[in-house]
């Protein structure tokens, strides 16, 4: 990769970015609160941030990371947390249930934690079909099985028709740090290199297309996966991993921002390198969407020490779920807390945060 | 308390009782399936367990316990879930995020576990107003804060208008068991005795009240409070605390009842020991309730070694939270599975657990 010329318009923009401070000034919620993008950053620490502040939660990772037990003999533990209100909720490739089991596992394993046990909280509306929630069921456990979770815990609520759209899940994860990490969206270091596991926006798309309002056919399936396996591999062949991270709701633009501005550094990325199945390119040039926006639910980025970098990808790719793994990009001192693309034409742009809500309802 | 003849009409209704396998007939999700009460366990036991059985879920606590860890040194751990849909959310002396807060505090703390971490998941109605989310935050801080925990971890989900009534949330939560207990509803043993820490009835009735439909104007407020603290003094005199449970939806009868059905013993109680406040008491009345059946949110139901019962409930008595402490029944052999109440008016009739919906969004 090679450095690029930023305009001087560019260092502007950049520099109006920093000054911002996450402020609210929306009287109501919007759908864009809950996009993934700029203005649910703005929603969690404007508001969020201000109430509920703490060491653990102002780390703004996808999960608090803490040790329990004596010093010395303690065990550190992962825990997160996710709701999910996906509509439909059954699409191609999965369900709202398989989603819940497989987005909590991810945001564990992104930790470097090995998943152990789920809760379960449902919330469903009067008149819901005990078949569908039998389809979903089984679909959670067949997910659990697979990403070697159990779900110990659970809670159901059940709401008068009209006050829920037919079932909401959330699922809540522990997971167990084995070795001595410390992986976090703030420690993307200057020279590490910029790992993305497979091709982007699978997800988003089939959400969408699974809505049928564009009458659309396809035989795009969301990627929803468990990503413990890949990730295990990962950190046998180096605990130099600085990041992780699923890039779900805002796609792979905003988790890369999410980086640079908690690492305070800045992010460069290939367009030529970030894989996008046809179809999916396809489908997303009607719907008017970029890829890199678009929700995933079974890829991972991933910032590591620049030496290990190859190896890393390498051992990716003999995992069914890295087989197209590759070095997208690199970390820069500057524009801190910006991401830049080069792009297929040879310009450069900036990848700013998701503005506004794409895709309500895509998880 | 004296043993009362139980006549044979009972015994034959027992019986029955017995026979009966948890079965799902509905073909949809009904309010009683939320209810607390026994479609709900028809739910959980014919359907939940069904597909996502393991040998914690099983337990059917309120909260899962495991241990982490190398075998000597590890720790042992509370996990909890629910979410919370009451409405209204603001009402006399608390409001959802406050009840959010206490109710997962208090699932941990029936374990013995002292809360220590929290998850928070929220799902918003579009259009739901900033200033009431604010209110609900700084009323999660203040729980959060007296309780002695942290919100480390969350999920904010925003969905179209009419998908959600208004604001939905789910808490996760975490605590550490720091002495040799086992406390589980299966454990109340013949012989011991039934503690209640207060009134009863307190939280239902506010809510339903505070719904407005009825113009009745009363006093009655929410009894919401985080119960680790209790607890702990509680533990302090004795472990030989085999059940704890707080009566949330459902009320007392069926907290009794799940006890005497996971135990397999009879639990039989004295109405004349239940204490009532007076205004919930002539509102209930009014409403056509019966108050061990409205769910309390700062209430906590003990089964406890007879020879350690009267220490507790002294040492209960010095909490505020337990001022109204008193034993309100034992455990005994026969006929199991039953709730039996001693009327007031020297009757002996069966406590069922909660049939259809008494009062939904109750929590």
């Amino acid at each position: 990769m090679t450095e690029q010329f930023i305009p001087s318009e560019l260092f502007l923009r950049v520099e109006r970015k920093r000054r911002q401070k996450p402020k609210i000034r929306d009287e109501r919620i919007t759908l864009a609160h809950g996009s993934g993008g700029k203005a649910m950053h703005q929603l969690i620490e404007g508001l969020f941030l201000e109430y509920l502040s703490n060491p653990l939660l102002e780390m703004l990772d996808d999960q608090a990371v803490f040790e329990l037990g004596d010093e010395g003999h303690g065990v550190r533990l992962a825990f997160t947390t996710d709701s999910f209100v996906v509509t439909p909720i059954f699409f191609p490739g999965g369900d709202i249930g398989r989603l819940a089991v497989n987005g909590t596992v991810n945001d564990l394993a992104m930790s470097g934690a090995r998943p152990l046990y789920l809760s379960a909280g449902f919330i469903l509306e009067e008149g819901f079909l005990i078949g569908d929630l039998k389809r979903i069921l089984e679909s959670m456990r067949a997910a659990a099985e697979q990403a070697g979770v159990q779900v110990v815990t659970g809670d159901t609520k059940v709401v008068d028709k009209g006050a829920a759209d037919k079932i909401f899940i959330n699922t809540a994860g522990i997971g167990i740090i084995e070795r001595p990490l410390h992986i976090s969206a703030s420690r993307a270091q200057v020279g590490d290199k910029v790992i993305l596991s497979g091709s982007i926006g699978d997800h988003g798309t089939t959400i969408l297309i699974a809505r049928g309002e564009l009458e659309l056919e396809t035989e795009i399936t969301t990627d929803t996966a468990p990503l413990w396996s890949l990730v295990k591999e990962m950190l046998e062949v180096s605990t130099d991993i600085h990041c992780l991270r699923d890039p779900t709701r805002g796609g792979v633009a905003t988790t890369l921002n999410e980086i640079a501005m908690s690492s305070d550094v800045c992010i460069a990325i290939e367009e030529s390198q970030i894989p996008v199945c046809d179809e999916v390119r396809g489908a997303c040039e009607i719907l008017g969407l970029d890829p890199l926006y678009v929700a995933n639910e079974g890829k991972l980025v991933a910032v590591v020490a620049a030496e290990v970098a190859d190896q890393i990808v390498e051992r990716m790719r003999q995992n069914p779920l890295g087989q197209q793994a590759r070095i997208i990009g690199e970390v820069r001192a500057e524009p801190t807390g910006i991401v830049i693309l080069n792009t297929a034409f040879g310009g450069t742009r900036i990848v700013d945060m998701l503005v506004g809500e794409q895709l309500p309802r895509i998880c």
